[in-house]
């Protein structure tokens, strides 16, 4: 989800190249810094284990953009300012070093998504096969992996580079010829370069202290809750029946998590509203009714959390809708994807540059290039990266991946993983394409493809889960990274870092994530040992539903209870029917259809972070109604405060856990009968 | 406590009466209109709520002037707004009118605290004997009164009035011969001025819409409160262990109280400080240690609560703060007094009408009467009260109260009540003059000196704890309404209100209070059956202290626990000599001593309420330092809001109380010890 907040700045300035028009930009050595990459460093292990904690709880994952862009900024600021003081400063901090920090904290964080440890990694797992639907499975023992710190760097290092390879050649492309929008990138290049004009710096120290502020904030708030989560499900703030205890019972609560609530800020309204009509439907509707047919639609006297029963349906409906979404996006994307290649195919042949807008339209500024363009241009045209070593790099990884992968995962034969490394620049390049278009990454749904292909093709008795989850794995590594790095390569055109320091930036960016996001993992999965089970702090719902997935693409659906399949055709269809509704309405209509992959996230994993994520909304309403521009102005700084605060709380968190601190007390929220037979039984205890 | 806040605001305009030049003031008649009297009615019920529940809980009443004026203000402009825009309105709102509301509310809500609902009367209660040092004394019987609406309603109207009377000869003398000062009664006099102006009207609209956000948000956060504290004791989020259990089982904690946090909001910072060191004192140091000699110092098998054990302790070194430091105080505000009056006695010999400075000390400003004087003093010389008229009321009702006291309070001889009747004129012409001084009503310490004086004199086995009490009440009465009254007489002479229409509000506003505030307190008591109890909800401190102060002065120390008589001594000196170090220092350290008066509260109460008002400090000290002039101009507002909405919750829940409406949650701690063995006693009930 793009940060849209800062997208009208740049028509603030008519020509940004003209305030730096006096500045030197610096050779890409000189971009490339140690303190760079310091500061990268620490940043990128704090937004790795935000990243991390993201994924292990709901999925959801905001643009952490602002966040990392103004606390590089404010460390090299920092940094350079002392120096500077003691007149040791020997090089200034410029725009095009702070892209190379932003381009390495997102390469850096970027892998503890699409490392896959909240969805395809884990879900290889025997905890989350345990309550999976083919967790009585014959064929279990070969078609689960449980995540160790070794395979896990060997895995991501194969197939994280290959992405950067397939992504060289097409910089120009996308970027200089079809001038794509990439809307996070431009987003992005647009709050670096605002930094580093003198009123932007000024905002930018104003948004920096808001950011401090609720970090700090939301930390000792993390920090206070942590003291009455005794052990126990019951016990902490996560259990406050803010609604009542009933109300609660369905997962109806404000679990005061200020994450949330920050992502909330954060995500587009719609988003948010279409997460609390799906938690509406299912929890509030859907469920309870199901719950009732118990014993009728399926067996009452299942062990809780097995997918013969309610738990079958609240995953399989999620997963049809996620399905039906992604295929309409998959499709339309595709398809648009597809006519503005035609037209661009059409331009060149004209021998002429005409710049495409956002919706594949030609647009009619055939004028002179601007300056700002022609400046640009020839900067991010000047340090080119050999095409040779693109190619060499790509077969490289690929043979090494041929060989390697088979030996991680068992099920999955050579021949898949060259199967695999043909499809992938094909599609990287329609991600790209795609991305810089609608800003919106199909990683994701890539991944589902290698999924059900590779599954399919194994079959259940090879272990087909397991291969089709490692092929999930290396598709949408390629293809994520494809997406990401254009982005970056955006940002660095619009902010003239040179190609060569951004290519730099994103293999060092790439080789710490390899790393820090395993390990950071590897700390959670120590010191949470639930990670992965439903129900539990970490529940990891995207594991579940991609092991699934592979289930489904594996074995069909034999294991669905009664009626599930048909309220997935249902859900399946009506997700591809709100998606159209949503694309042919009036635009004034259009914006208040809720969107169908956002109201499937809540099914499986329950309300309570709708709602925060609506309080989130709600705030910024209300202060956007209050005082418009200081919202826009410090919103998505008091976004990231609140969402680093509780994140970066996670890590000391984790370290107590590991060394078996518990929190000292417990508080528990009991039904007035409950208590009163309890009061008596506290008596004998003395509390 | 007086709000200073407002103080500075007069020196603003050099002159206020030029202002209001053209503004006809209304005859007295015109004065009193009957949507002032609905208003007050309103506005007394509500703050009668307020007071009544400030006094069960902690004893501590904040001044409620600006609460007051700002509501009163409201409701009648609105209600002549809407009738302006109809055409209906007759009679425009003139500040007259305003001082008349503001001296209702005042004389109402002053009922709730002088008719010693939180001390005297409760004390004589057989609920708070219980818990009392003369608990199993063989006179008990007949030294308690349980309190009943009858004999409540008919004492306050025996004793409320005869204050007003013996006022009314002293107006002239301490306004506008002695030109007395009367701090609180002058702030609010500039508050109504100011309102009255153009521009004050605007900064009071902005007042009142903070007071409103404020009221409600502290209104709703009671509510929401409430259905965490179902039954047991245990329950809710008073008792939320903010800095651990340990802290919490000795009394500190936030208890989240928004209405304690206003509070501080509103007192002094040194008021907050010396709780917070007297808690820390009490609860932190003393009681554990005094805990530990449990066997030694007393009998380890007394019941908990009893006087011979630590409550002894606490209550009786609360009791020697308290009389060391109104003994000080009584005889400098005594010495300051007579000292003055002589000074004013020789200037009334020389024929000149100089005016005494607050400290006693002429002014040189001999110059030519002000404009603002001389108009004030026509106005206030012109609708005067026959003397003829205070004497007869002063007879009648002392002949009244001379017969139907001792029906009310057996022990309570008619002679005793005569003798009071003589003493007391003297004594309201002191505390009025004390007052006009130092803004210090020492109505208290005058009803102290009844309980030693009449109870003694009554004896033990003649009842003379009751006897005592009651002299405490009849005392407490006249002497706390002569310098109530003189501070809105002081209000009205500043706004040109007539004397008369002041008059006739405060007998209105006195039978509103003898009648509202009974019923106030009945409500209270049928709802919450243990008022008065050490531990419950409404402890009611005062309530205890004053019954423990009569058994002292009847039946001497004899009951004390071991070292407490030494305890005793050595807090009653050590609090004059603070007072006095207080007094002589230079101002620029005295300001960081703290009152031994405000240290002494929490020794019997706990901390909590102390925690809470220096969270009040802390906002307003961050305030204040942030923009001092909006910290000043809305900081009492918003403190009212807080103060108001916790207040007005009280009657909601008083009456879900009535209905036996219980909350539905329990919101409870535990440790992690008991935790652990409790969740298995849980699975057994299902929650």
């Amino acid at each position: 989800m793009a940060d849209d907040n800062e997208g009208s700045k740049g028509n603030e300035i008519e020509s940004i190249e003209m305030v730096f028009k006096d500045t030197v930009i610096p050779s890409w050595k000189e971009q490339l810094t140690f303190r760079a990459f310091i500061v990268s460093l620490g940043l990128g292990v704090m937004f790795s284990f935000i990243v991390m904690k993201l994924s292990l709880t709901t999925g959801i994952i905001p643009s952490l953009n602002v966040a990392a862009g103004l606390l590089g900024f404010f460390f090299v600021k920092t940094w350079t300012k002392m120096l500077e003081q003691c007149g040791w400063l020997k090089h200034p901090f410029t725009r095009q070093e702070n892209t190379v920090i932003q381009t390495c904290v997102v390469a850096t964080s970027g892998i503890a998504f699409s490392g896959g440890f909240g969805s395809y990694l884990l879900g290889m797992s025997d905890a989350v096969a345990d309550n999976s639907s083919d967790a009585d499975s014959p064929y279990r023992s070969i078609s689960t992996k449980n995540p160790s710190l070794g395979w896990m760097i060997s895995f991501l290092f194969i197939v994280s580079f290959i992405g950067l390879c397939s992504v060289v050649r097409l910089r120009k492309i996308m970027i200089i010829d079809f001038k794509l929008i990439y809307p996070s990138g431009t987003a992005t290049a647009h709050l670096i370069n605002s930094f580093h004009t003198p009123q932007g710096a000024k905002l930018a120290k104003k948004q920096v202290s808001a950011l401090g502020k609720f970090f700090s904030f939301s930390f000792l708030w993390s920090f206070f809750q942590w003291f009455f989560a005794s052990n126990g499900e019951e016990c902490g703030f996560a259990n406050f029946p803010t609604f009542g205890l009933k109300a609660r019972d369905n997962t109806f609560s404000f679990d005061f998590s200020t994450m949330y609530v920050g992502v909330g800020m954060i995500c587009p309204y719609i988003i948010n509203v279409s997460l609390l009509l799906g938690a509406i439907l299912s929890w509030g509707i859907m469920w309870p009714i199901i719950e009732d047919k118990r014993g009728s639609w399926y067996d009452k006297d299942l062990k809780p959390g097995s997918f013969h029963g309610l738990q079958g349906y609240k995953v399989f409906t999620a997963i049809a809708i996620i399905l039906g979404d992604g295929l309409y996006n998959f499709v339309k994307v595709l398809g648009k994807t597809l006519i503005a290649l035609r037209g661009q195919m059409k331009n060149k042949e004209a021998q002429t540059v005409l710049p495409v807008a956002a919706d594949g339209s030609k647009t009619d500024d055939t004028a002179a290039i601007s300056f700002d363009d022609q400046r640009r241009t020839q900067v991010f045209m000047k340090d080119q990266i050999p095409t040779w070593v693109a190619i060499v790099g790509y077969v490289g990884i690929a043979a090494v991946a041929t060989i390697a992968l088979p030996y991680i995962f068992k099920p999955l034969e050579w021949y898949y993983v060259i199967v695999l490394y043909i499809m992938a620049p094909a599609l990287a390049f329609c991600n790209a394409y795609g991305c810089g278009l609608t800003d919106w990454s199909l990683a994701s749904t890539y991944g589902k493809l290698g999924i059900f292909l590779i599954g399919a093709w194994a079959g259940a008795s090879n272990g087909g889960v397991l291969a089709g989850l490692a092929a999930c794995g290396v598709m949408m590594n390629i293809v994520s990274t494809a997406a990401d790095l254009m982005q970056d390569f955006k940002t660095g055109y619009l902010t003239m870092a040179s190609p060569r320091s951004m290519f730099m930036s994103q293999v060092i960016g790439t080789t710490m994530g390899c790393v820090i996001a395993p390990c950071v993992f590897w700390i959670f999965n120590s010191a949470f040992p639930d990670i992965g089970k439903t129900g539990s702090e970490y529940p990891a719902p995207y594991a579940l539903v991609y092991r699934n997935l592979a289930t489904l693409g594996v074995e069909g659906f034999d294991a669905l209870p009664r009626h599930c399949l048909q309220l997935c055709y249902g859900f399946f269809a009506a997700a591809i029917v709100i998606n159209l509704v949503r694309d042919k309405a009036p635009k004034k209509y259009a914006r208040f259809i809720p969107i169908p992959m956002a109201m499937a996230i809540p099914f499986y994993i329950g309300s309570y972070f709708a709602i925060d994520m609506c309080i989130g909304s709600l705030i910024l309403f209300i202060w956007e109604k209050r005082n418009k521009t200081e919202a826009t102005a410090f919103g998505p700084a008091v976004a990231s405060g609140l969402i680093c605060g509780e994140g970066v709380w996670s890590v000391p968190k984790a370290v107590l856990a590991l060394l078996k601190v518990g929190p000292p007390i417990c508080m528990r929220f009991l039904s007035r009968k409950g208590n009163v037979k309890l009061d008596d039984f506290v008596a004998t205890l003395g509390r």
